[in-house]
């Protein structure tokens, strides 16, 4: 069996993550048992609800073990099979963490899924066509609840989810406004994702002055807004929400260092009767295939580009994540692994 | 024609409403048109929602405009009518304001609406079995979306919300918990309304002891929350709240005054995968026949038993108003006129 590299949380961050929790170590890969196979990873994925899984605190994953592979999503090869659904060489989508290889009981629903690439390129089932992609789905249709002629807005504009917001949203007659950091990430989402217009929070030192920049690029209000920050950039879009707006709370990665992250005018959320809900795409596999659908087609048919961020070799694995973090990233962030 | 005491909006309040915001005025009643009604108020309904309108501030409800008489909810009788619809003696149910008399064009839609007190005591109109009861049913109904076993919340709970939705809730096999000012409010909730406990805020300092409060009293946390009050009341809430629990906005009285009123932890409406929703009920009529008919039968058939705070004379209502607002008031509060 091959010699495989992992990456171990070793400990857990006080406030900011950084590199020496991360520890890489050494394994070899065991037998294989009957109905399990051997993916060998092509592509990880860094996700930021990897950092709120880093922090032992009450949250809705369970924490990340202390002295184990990292979790996450992966795509790769089977390179050897003890499952008759699977045959070597099947290009497969899993969750094998933070390795090089990793051993797969493929009997238990949902472990691994075989994937087609003929139009669609393996990586992008980590990004467009896979969680981050189902999770722009289910926070637009199922929360934001877009129709024609509304506007809807989506912090991390330029990232894996909001790259596929931007697609899924124009598809459906949305004004479609971004906010990202930097006036390159900015351009990008204009004239390669599609966006109506995108707003550099870093121009901005308040939310106050945020919020008078999203007026200005949503001159009707907001009716949709889907959330992956939180902090100042959630205070300025609070006050420019239309009556009876949606909100879907999917990530606030601002706080995800344990810093006090206040909402600081909730009774907006009364005076626009606004409804403000938080979701985790995994609770709702029932979309995942009409998600995934519509998700590959816009792929496949170049209406969705996304861009991606490709860290070359697992130990660089943890610097891309923090990076990640603090939106170093440009587009969904990967690690090569071969 | 009779003379007609009214009190007006004077002036409008920096930071505290205060009694010289407001003016007494003699008007006399107009003669009647075609169409038109004479309602002799009987009683005058105070709303928390009152406070709101008294800033000219962008709302949900128009600013009250200064120098014209307070809007608000009045039941009284028909003295005099020029609409076929209408007979001298009819007792009806209006928003007449805060004034002795009112003419009211009876043809507008809603405008005036008979009632009958065969069972229902008059100013039950203007509680119980009126706005702020159906504001209770709707919170409770169509956001809280109670199922038998679960745990429901709401603060000021002795108010006329609260003790409509604890006979609501109770009625649909949940654990009730109320959250109000005082031990003699915190007694009556569980004696008189149905409560199974009720916590005093006033015994806790900050949101992380009135949180301990919580817990003990929701030991399986919080399914449904009405939220009144806003502040620390919902900080200490939110960390009690269950997976997919759901929270109703309806009033943040402890930000009226134009303090500042931070959310500490909005992170939680993620990790707890929440749905906060605004809501305003007269924006909701359809739900009004059905829920005007459940709380009738609840208040006839004595399950709903609300306790009133009736000041005496038009010339008390702005101080029974104010005293609303510091939550004085012990049940609905009233101003009888007749």
């Amino acid at each position: 069996m091959p010699t495989n590299h992992q990456i171990h949380l070793d400990n857990r961050p006080t406030g900011e993550a950084v590199a020496s929790n991360f520890k890489m170590v050494i394994a070899e890969t065991p037998a294989l048992q009957d109905g399990q196979v051997l993916v060998r990873h092509h592509f990880l994925s860094l996700d930021p609800y990897m950092r709120g899984r880093m922090n032992d605190a009450k949250s809705y994953a369970q924490p990340q073990p202390l002295g184990q592979t990292m979790g996450g999503g992966t795509v790769g090869e089977v390179v050897e099979s003890c499952n008759p659904r699977f045959a070597v060489g099947d290009k497969v989508v899993g969750m094998g963490g933070w390795q090089e290889y990793s051993v797969v009981d493929a009997n238990q629903p949902g472990a691994l899924r075989k994937v087609d690439t003929t139009h669609v390129p393996l990586s992008a089932y980590l990004g467009a066509v896979g969680m981050p992609g189902v999770t722009a789905w289910y926070g637009l249709v199922k929360i934001c609840a877009p129709k024609a002629g509304e506007t809807m807005v989506v912090s991390a504009a330029t990232g894996a989810v909001g790259s596929a917001f931007a697609a899924l949203s124009k598809a459906r007659g949305c004004r479609t406004v971004g906010i990202a950091g930097g006036p390159d990430k900015c351009q990008y989402a204009v004239q390669e994702l599609g966006f109506d217009a995108c707003i550099d929070y870093k121009l901005h030192k308040d939310a106050a002055s945020l919020g008078r920049a999203i007026k200005e690029a949503c001159p009707n209000g907001i009716d949709g807004y889907f959330e992956n920050v939180g902090g100042m950039v959630l205070d300025a879009v609070l006050p420019n929400m239309n009556a009876f707006g949606r909100i879907a709370v999917c990530g606030m990665i601002a706080g995800y260092d344990g810093q006090p992250l206040p909402l600081s005018y909730p009774a907006l959320i009364l005076t626009q009767r606004l409804t403000v809900q938080g979701f985790i795409v995994s609770e709702h596999m029932e979309v995942w295939p009409e998600a995934l659908n519509e998700l590959g087609t816009l792929v496949g048919t170049g209406k969705l580009k996304p861009r991606e961020s490709i860290a070359q070799g697992l130990a660089a694995a943890p610097d891309a994540f923090l990076g990640l973090l603090k939106g170093k990233n440009f587009g969904k962030q990967l690690v090569k692994l071969i």
